[in-house]
């Protein structure tokens, strides 16, 4: 394994991962706070290019501030690597810049090495991978490739009522061009996206690498409950109607419909109360949903579940709900072909063939995930594939989250011996 | 009844309430937001000074940043009256106002019919009664009467991590100073609050005006409960220590337990949610308790109650709960002379006097109240008695709080005439 000038390793982790790890960092929550063009996601955006600029890659910002730096000139049938750079809140150092810092490093190790690429390469940076921003997760991948209506991501609204346009704007963007790029999909002859693990599968697996099978159907859903604000000293208990016992409710009805939907997941991690005092009965509680399953239509189901226990569990509270979608994402299948010649080429036997004494079977495991991904995304329009490093925790979007050195460099060698095998 | 100069209503409502109707709007929850010593406060604050100047008042503001302002020179066994200003998130636009402004218009109502008053009169503006930004309520009469300890208040946080004494240092005060001050408490001889009322007692008694009998006990306890933050998607949940989950079987104990206790009221009105993503499994929710009942004792009881159906019912979350006391008001039993001899004065017979039929029974009703007050705090070492006004709606900590016109007018007459009859 080829290693940069300065080495894979810095300061005990993979190199450029200590470069941005006092960016961004989030005193209250712990771990670290990335969001779409505010400060720590403009300094890691500025870095990046800087980064990429080092090591010889010429770097452009496409129409919906997706960051390209392209090996050599840029063309058709490229290959292309990389993640994102953004985190949820109190989010963890891996989930997306392991993928970003391990396609730099990879990039590098060939360019130093020599190695003459027979296709344009380029590592990118997707924009608003979390969604937590804007609500819509993988928001630069999905308008990139057309995934999100362009009219509806103008209009999305951050917390403080700002407009994904108005952010646009204000990022450099022209909001009238943001949307379906066809001039940069149409580039990408193969995606590769390797990212940090985010549950127990290769703690079980005793692997430090897997290569993505599939990702679980998910979507999110905004869950406005209504009833009627008021004194919380001077209203009886029986003249309320009172919306966060409505959420109460509905938050261990999304708990009960998941458990009894086969390998589903349902979540609610963000509530807002209004007005949100102490002494006051709300008036309002909004809940988000998160649900996942292995099916589009068992995650429909699901959602029709937890819809049904929620309206029955409101009767008794006098208050209304109304439910809004605010993504969706189909079930992934990555493509077995793709995913099973980039086994091979490291170095692993092909799944298909018997294995004997004389040749044990040697493969990269397959895993599937529970969490959304750019790669989900993109592989509806191209050739796609992810590379998974092991996380010791089985924990992620959490200050927990973590991958060991060793690991990380094992994830680097993986990604450069997979380009030099399409190259 | 005298009126003032321009009349007692302006713009169909109190004359004084139209001149600060737009001072706090709050476009996001509706209503009034006005926060000790944030801009709306400060603005309200500046006006009542201007106004109270302009009925020939004398303005002095005390080591607690409560406002007094003066009919005469200050001195000894004062008749004092008014409210606060500040709000709940989202309030209405009677709560606390309408004590003061219909003090304003009872003192000058009486200056300009050219009443000589007997003992000094102050009309007093108390701060931070909602406790909304330090979480304390009847912050400044705590204060005033050494209620709070000074230290402990001083270390009070804001949501911003602004402490009392820094946000009094910036308000002008000097936060050593902050706590009991008896040079201005042991001037008062007799404190009388006019306030809406906040719930549906006036209406049921088909009356504008009732005179306070006693105030139940409440408190307020933050409730803290520990999970493990997680990926939304990548996390079974078999695998999960949810604290949203944990705080929702909270919120249905809280409730649960409230309405087995006989007259008592039990509130989550606010909550957050760290870090707070849709992807993301909270590591910490923290939800803040507010429990009231008819005595300290029941109150205790239900609070203790609480606590134990919410670690029964935390066993199977597997998170960990944390309870603290942020404030506690023990019951207050308003001084039933003042009350009896206040009633008198607005043409009442004596509550003891048999009823005959020649002279009827007439007099004001005695109405308890779940609301906590700075009356509440000043009778514990003044005589002190409250006025409440009909609200149609029933409703208070919200926009649709509402005073009648006509029920106003007659709460300043009332006002009007108690004053007299202790001047």
């Amino acid at each position: 394994m080829a290693l940069l000038d300065h080495g894979m390793l810095a300061h005990g982790m993979l190199a450029g991962l200590d470069e941005i790890a006092d960016v961004g960092r989030d005193a209250a929550r712990g771990g670290y706070s990335r969001h779409l063009w505010q400060g720590p996601d403009l300094e890691l955006r500025a870095w990046f290019i800087e980064r990429a600029t080092r090591i010889g890659l010429d770097v452009e910002t496409d129409r919906n501030g997706n960051l390209w730096a392209w090996w050599g000139e840029p063309g058709e049938n490229a290959v292309v690597t990389g993640s994102h750079l953004d985190s949820v809140p109190g989010g963890g150092a891996y989930d997306g810049p392991l993928g970003v810092v391990s396609a730099l490093n990879a990039v590098a190790s060939l360019k130093n090495a020599g190695f003459q690429p027979s296709r344009p390469v380029a590592v990118v940076v997707f924009a608003e991978e979390e969604g937590s921003r804007f609500g819509v997760a993988c928001l630069g991948s999905r308008l990139l490739t057309g995934a999100i209506d362009a009219d509806r991501a103008r209009s999305l609204v951050d917390r403080d009522g700002v407009t994904l346009a108005e952010a646009a704007a204000l990022a450099g963007l022209d909001p009238r061009r943001l949307g379906v790029d066809r001039e940069a999909i149409d580039r990408v002859g193969l995606f590769i996206e390797l990212h940090v693990e985010q549950g127990r599968g290769l703690i079980d697996l005793q692997s430090p690498l897997a290569i993505a099978s599939s990702i679980l159907a998910h979507g999110r859903w905004r869950l406005t409950f209504t009833g009627q604000g008021n004194h919380a000293g001077a209203t009886t208990m029986a003249e309320r109607r009172d919306p966060m016992v409505a959420a109460a409710r509905a938050i261990l009805a999304v708990t009960e419909a998941a458990v009894a939907s086969p390998d589903s997941r349902a979540t609610v991690g963000r509530l807002e109360v209004v007005p949100g005092g102490t002494n006051v009965i709300a008036s309002r509680v909004i809940a988000w949903l998160d649900a996942r399953a292995p099916s589009d239509q068992q995650t429909r189901d699901l959602v029709a579940d937890i819809e049904a226990r929620i309206r029955l569990a409101l009767a008794v509270t006098g208050c209304s709900l109304e439910v809004t979608e605010e993504s969706w994402s189909g079930v992934v299948t990555f493509d077995p072909t793709v995913a099973e010649d980039l086994s091979v080429a490291l170095g692993g036997t092909p799944l298909v063939a018997a294995p004997s004494i004389a040749t044990p079977r040697i493969f990269t495991p397959r895993l599937s995930t529970g969490a959304g991904h750019d790669a989900g995304v993109l592989a509806a329009v191209v050739p796609s594939a992810m590379v998974f490093v092991r996380n010791p925790t089985g924990i992620s979007h959490s200050p927990e989250e973590f991958a060991e050195a060793a690991d990380c460099v094992a994830g680097v060698s993986a990604l450069e011996r997979m380009l030099r095998s399409v190259l």
